[in-house]
């Protein structure tokens, strides 16, 4: 099906705002000052963008396409070298991108399949960079589909008048979702948890469905129960780092805690992917990342806690399948507890 | 039973660091400020007093001792007029104050109070002014001792190698409970909630559990449940604003999202206050106080959110008595289910 455009996709949503590839330089939105600035981060070379992926200028749905891009100007770097110098240039930096960010598999995913267009490519006497470039971008372009795709699924769990809890960023998947379910005339409500540290749900998330019209509130990351007990929310959605085979959700840390409350409180938990992890059989197969105890003691570059305090920061966390209602993909609405199905 | 001084009292418990009265201004600490600034507010009248309450300056056990300061004030105001002229400027004083936060009780108990006391120096001519200092002087003193009955019957549930969390200000009674465990020689590790929007946690909570020499650990709001998930919890602390006869404990808004999965996880939740309040038979005889939403929008005077967005800030929650393992009091450890028992 395809929509008129009576809803714009946000600002956040569109490709070029996530990362562009200019003349051997990679550009990044900086998710960590957006909205407040909108300003991009110029790589130069693959190190850069591992340095950008690393210092969280963009998350979740950002890093592999950024990593993709980084593939592209190791080839550039290399293009002089012989076939197998560009290789081994190719596969130096898939290394050093995967190192990035452990929890996150779209970028070995990403890496992987550049490493394979960039093999092709020097096999038939291509231009590499240019070819990863193309392999990239139309990796954009089966995200939008996907989006849409996932959007129509999602939709289909949307009735008039609900009301959703988002936690941390929305993904392309919750946001196709609320627009698809906008274009079919549903009035939606949104409220974003505000995500501490980095504040992805107030900034970003919010952002983003604001610009598509819907009403949105922001709390902060206590409030979500009191909502829920108040009758305020009818659907907790949020994006999944990783969902494992037998149904767990690799998530921001605090989605746990909220579905363990809406579990509580009768509010249906539906997490969004692409899929679930083939090499992800249980929770237990999945690095959870913890980061930099300091940055949960400030807020926006400005210190929040006591000077005497220590911190610390696991980044995401895991929820159960007992607390899910549903994983939300492309294909259909699954049962965490038939996760298999998805590759039937 | 008293202690040798082996620990300290935390800087933030003793009692001129919460109010100070002189020469007829009130001095309060600015809890918003500290501890990244030791600053206090100078309250010419009571209604500079009120003031500082609505804005914040001082939270929790801080305001009806500087509302009872503020009665001093309004004593001094009126110290030329007649009996009746006196007595209805305490009066007037007195609902201004009470005004300020319909949350918080203990305002209310401390007006009334001030009230007696006035009527009788009026009665018996006695200087008005000094008769109410005085007796905020001997609340103060009241406040410790009850501290330390409450530490005692808080430490009484405490063993050694125990891990606390607690959420917003510990309050005096959870911090007299940590450092009676800790003159016991009981060895103790805590973690506080940031808990946000003020902090309070992250600024006021940790440092006085640090100045006690506490390894103390903030996180942010969204992972007591991680923490309890890996057994880094063995018990969740936290004050109550309110506790109703029917055993729901309202306190900062937070408490019952941590309380839900505490109980799930099998953590024990002990609030703490100076007991059941009698005019409150059950939870919905309690007004829950929503303030402006724009501050769960930024941080410490910066803003968090897109400015697209709105918020919404309900102050405090609700726990029900199921997710409520004891009540704390001086009097001793109460199931939520025998409120009642408090008052044989």
């Amino acid at each position: 099906m395809t929509y008129e455009a009576k809803v714009k996709l946000p600002f956040l949503i569109r490709p070029e705002n996530t990362a562009r590839y200019e003349d051997g330089e990679v550009l990044i939105l900086d998710r960590r000052v957006y909205p407040f600035e909108v300003k991009f981060v110029r790589c130069k070379t693959y190190r850069d963008v591992a340095q950008a992926i690393k210092d969280m200028v963009t998350q979740s749905g950002g890093p592999p396409f950024c990593a993709g891009y980084g593939m592209a100007q190791a080839a550039r770097e290399a293009a002089s070298k012989s076939r197998e110098g560009i290789l081994e240039e190719l596969e130096r930096a898939a290394k050093c991108l995967v190192a990035t960010r452990p929890t996150n598999n779209s970028i070995i995913l990403m890496t992987e399949r550049m490493l394979e267009v960039g093999r092709k490519a020097v096999q038939d006497g291509q231009d590499v960079e240019d070819a990863l470039v193309k392999a990239v971008d139309a990796r954009f372009e089966a995200r939008h589909k996907r989006g849409l795709a996932l959007g129509e699924n999602g939709a289909s769990l949307l009735v008039d008048g609900d009301s959703i809890l988002n936690h941390c960023w929305a993904e392309s998947g919750i946001v196709y979702t609320l627009y698809v379910a906008l274009q079919q005339g549903k009035r939606l409500k949104a409220y974003c948890s505000e995500t501490r540290p980095y504040l992805q749900g107030a900034r970003l998330t919010a952002d983003a469905l604001c610009d598509m019209g819907i009403e949105t509130t922001v709390v902060t990351d206590n409030m979500p129960a009191y909502l829920m007990s108040k009758d305020m929310i009818s659907k907790f959605f949020t994006g999944a780092d990783r969902v494992t085979m037998d149904g767990s959700v690799i998530n921001k840390i605090g989605t746990f805690q909220i579905a363990v409350c809406a579990h509580h409180l009768g509010v249906p938990f539906f997490a969004f992917c692409d899929g679930p992890d083939p090499k992800a059989p249980t929770a237990a197969d999945v690095i959870i990342e913890e980061r930099d105890p300091n940055e949960v003691l400030e807020c926006l570059g400005q210190r929040t806690a006591t000077p005497k305090a220590t911190g610390y920061y696991p980044a995401f966390d895991v929820t159960p399948p007992e607390f899910v209602s549903g994983i939300v993909t492309g294909r259909g609405v699954f049962s965490p507890y038939s996760m298999i199905n998805y590759w039937k």
